[in-house]
């Protein structure tokens, strides 16, 4: 069997890899690295260096015209600033913008709570990309790092056990069931998933996770309080800080 | 209610394009055309003149990168021939290789009769897309062409109704319940929507639907004849034609 993990850079699907790896070995892994019009290219550097750590053949896909009429805060080109605090704060604090300023612009939705970073269907897109590429060269699963943190509060509907059923039935039936998918975390935490990265020694000092492009990571986002908590939580310092 | 619908300007999706415009207005309505790499562009110039025709707003995407480590005929780089004659004879014809032959291409598979006209995972990738531009514009409903003469014996698996409910699962799920498929054509043949399209006087003249690029369609290849026969039961000729 041969896999495709959707590679972004981070701790998650670096974990991911990790496990593709170790499951199928090194030949039989390609990692595939998405730009989507993100604010830098930390995520695409890291992704690089980890898949050159293991080995295991990358390929690169922009997508970033896809997005061009989303206001996700995450994008380059939609001039929205990306918030600072916890997911849980943002879904609070975008509470005090009416629903005439939000409409058509993603930022938030006051009945299904989708957050400021949230990127429309990104998940979605990005595994339909990877099983049209999957089944081209001739692999049979897909690996991605969508976890229970991130589905929490509907917060990132596409990180979801019921989107990613829903998407794993979508590539078994339109593939002629070739692919399918593998969400190893999709109910696990994130310091669930770095417990199973330090076991295989993921070089975790090569990720990035900030959504700012700074020299070091912020700190201060939803996604470095996240990776900050992880790490704690499993009693071991970030090694990229 | 915004709809945006994937419109290749074939004799399906345009007329899926009438619908939407006399369903929710053409000031609501998006068509989508999407470039993947195919032997030539007169699917997009169709798409344009029936796009322009409706007076709709008209995005276009090039996904053809997706798809360039595919061996489908209907792709410019895969250096294989479309073949002349219907679905159930490439079927039939597809035999005579042997299955080291076809390992990777995705040509065909004995198991599950995949064709060499199948893009992999084209509809799932397109769907996806569409999804993403469609919740970025406010758009809520997504329509597309896929119908059962495409979904018979497998041949196409991203066209059945098993894969099209899976789809639409995905697609809400994954956008927060704010954007679902609309298949309308999923249980009915060609003939039914030629039938259809003549009632809401589908400008069928600027459509294209042939595999090849010639001047005139080919009128041998699998969606030639399929096309000749849908006018046919329905007792006209094809004004493309």
């Amino acid at each position: 069997m041969k896999a495709l993990v959707l590679a972004s850079g981070g701790v998650d699907s670096s974990t991911a890899l990790a496990m593709a790896v170790e499951k199928y070995g090194k030949t039989n892994v390609y990692a595939l690295s998405i730009s989507y019009g993100q604010k830098h290219d930390k995520e695409i550097e890291a992704a690089k260096k980890v898949a050159e750590y293991y080995g295991v053949e990358q390929r690169f896909l922009d997508l970033s015209l896809i997005f061009k009429d989303s206001a996700s805060s995450l994008l380059k080109d939609s001039g929205i600033d990306i918030p600072k605090g916890s997911y849980a704060a943002q879904q609070v604090d975008f509470t005090k913008y009416n629903e005439a300023d939000l409409t058509n612009r993603n930022t938030t939705d006051s009945e299904n709570n989708l957050i400021s970073t949230y990127v429309p269907f990104r998940n979605g897109l990005f595994l339909a990309g990877a099983a049209s590429i999957a089944q081209s060269l001739g692999c049979g699963v897909i690996l991605y790092g969508a976890h229970a943190d991130d589905a929490a509060g509907a917060a990132y509907p596409d990180c979801t056990p019921e989107f990613n059923e829903a998407m794993n039935k979508s590539i078994i039936e339109g593939t002629g069931h070739e692919v399918h998918i593998e969400a190893p975390f999709v109910n696990k935490t994130k310091a669930d998933i770095v417990k199973i990265g330090l076991g295989l020694k993921v070089p975790y000092e090569y990720t990035w996770s900030c959504y700012e492009g700074g020299d070091k990571p912020c700190g201060v986002c939803a996604t470095c309080i996240d990776r900050a908590k992880a790490f704690a939580d499993n009693g071991v310092g970030d090694p990229a800080q």
